[in-house]
């Protein structure tokens, strides 16, 4: 399969990512229904609908974030990468797969908030996308496919912003299942988990680099 | 992060938000909702079904006119940037979940034609969007992302253009607040505000260049 | 605007456009229902609710050629441009709006088949971005925006092209003002106007040849 | 039309088809309406809800594997190809529009699972689209298209993929005749026809060479 390629595959796959990422961030509002009042409704009337959907705005946004933070990851691991291997597709497309799911598990949520099912169901969904986002980005990251002079530090960072992800699902998780109502703010914890991961990780490679030497 | 990109991470920024405006304007159709009438009547009264749906037409193309020109001041503003910096990412994701959420602002206001809240809501959207992509201009056009050849006054109308929606939406706000029926209208102001901006921008310039030298 | 430009503007603008143009074509289908029958429905009853559909899948097929037919255009007449030139983007806003709208036009026909109104508008919205398919061809194809070395036959078979696409519009509109049934079908022409529109345009092309030397 | 081309045509064309199977791709998820249920439902309830749900979520991961497959298969025969010929845009549409189609066809299932005339609507479907994926693939890796120095392997690799869909979509096709129940659970087979097929072919094609040499 080498020869005669007019673009790069690994262009080519990046490509249909990032295609399936922003249909899917930009589906997440189709579930959204407005309300439709009669004619003569009053301001207020107006207003109490809209904050109706309150709840329903901010899983929008939280979604919306989610999905971001794994592209943005999935562009972070990528950018390291220089040469193609198939066995990054099949992956890819399963992760694929759970990120076109997500405007299905946030409607689930916004149409059933603060009920328990709904909310660890949406959790499960974004742990198991965090858990295949972590198995692509290290894929990305290692050989064959990471480019040859990438500071191994770049490529703990990948890895610590996918398990931070990780986390941050988990905890969202378990968060629901005893307090549905706050379990998608357990999705906030995300960018908590970075730094104490991060220097977990860093001590432990230096400590590796210490045994080598 | 600096070795082994195998694509400029501004290119995949600028290529990931080129797919989310062309996916969110192309929704701005979806909840426009054809009119089923029973077969058998008659041409008058498919005529009178449609001309209720004429301010959604109206609506759709304001809206699409507005998405697209956003687009247009993302599309020059990037032309001018050829360095790559995180900071933009946060910004110009922020920027994404607004421009996702058109749709939805847009259908809101098409339900409820003429009623205060939802134009104030759909107002209050763009200005949230205006706001956004001004800032995202402005880090793109500013150093260290801005290309090191690029005229000050190339700079000076991309902020304009950016002030000149914001001015737009503002507008449509508060004649959304007095006079919901024209509220939408206002966002027809975004052209005329743009010459005047342009001259008072270009004359602040030549003072303080005169002041420099 | 000359200085530091990352990708080239107009490589920007037809990316952009493929977009919306394969979004519009590919929610062509969603306004198409899914007929969902009760359990222990017979096949009979199945197959005879697929034939009521039939009409939509004929809509939504002729719909999507003709898109496609738009979009090959596009392809055609943008791979003749090397220059980019400002006042294309409005012109090309326009047909995209235009092409935007045509889920709702086809889904419009779908639900009121072989009605008058609804088959005249539907037209009258094709000829429209038949119209602006046009305009935007002959502006990437006239200077400054066409390349220098570009045969003058490459040029005057894109505008045929574009011609040949109007004059079906048309047929199908005026078709569809006597006969609602047949109206959509009228599109089916626009490729039989090809043929002797190239053979017009070649004839007064050598004439005027003849005329210059 | 061999001057002035500011990008490939083959390129743009890649391009636009990999946006249809994108989207094609994400909005197989939109026909999943999520349950909506009141207030204080138990737990029990809400799983027993999901747990209908659960053919509709197998038919979307089913679906999406078959799309990306054909999207894998596009991306590799395309990857062969270097010389674009006019012929390859009308099939590639046809490809296109009954991948576009499939949302439809798998929304139709879901919606009346187990049933003999949705089930083969939706192989029938599949089966269509396979054939025109191998004409589009033979037509990408054959004369004038395909690259000069491509190994006869690698075409036989391509075509024998083709080939493996096909027969998984039609052995799906069989199987929803008569016992509808397993007609999607007939597309698994697909992975399974790829290596007989490949272990003929290549017989075959040492054959071949034998009987030149």
């Amino acid at each position: 399969m080498a020869a005669g390629k007019t673009d790069h595959p690994l262009e080519r796959l990046v490509f249909f990512s990032d295609a399936v990422f922003a249909i899917a961030i930009t589906l997440l509002v189709i579930e959204l229904h407005p309300p439709h009042l009669p004619r003569g409704t009053s301001d207020h009337d107006h207003i109490a609908s809209l904050a109706n959907l309150l709840p329903a705005f901010i899983g929008y946004f939280i979604s919306f974030a989610v999905v971001g933070n794994f592209w943005m990851g999935h562009h972070r691991a990528f950018s390291l990468a220089s040469h193609y291997h198939p066995r990054i597709l099949i992956w890819n497309m399963a992760l694929l797969a759970m990120v076109a799911f997500m405007p299905f598990a946030t409607a689930y949520l916004s149409a059933n908030f603060t009920q328990r099912v709904p909310t660890v169901f949406y959790c499960v969904t974004m742990f198991f996308a965090a858990l295949l986002n972590f198995k692509v980005n290290r894929i990305a990251t290692s050989p064959p496919m990471v480019a040859e002079n990438v500071p191994p530090d770049d490529i703990l960072y990948i890895r610590v912003r996918g398990l931070s992800v990780l986390m941050g699902t988990f905890t969202a998780g378990v968060v629901a299942l005893f307090i549905p109502e706050y379990g998608q703010m357990g999705l906030i914890s995300i960018p908590f988990w970075r730094r104490p991961l991060l220097a977990i990780a860093r001590r432990r490679a230096q400590r590796a680099e210490k045994a080598t030497a």
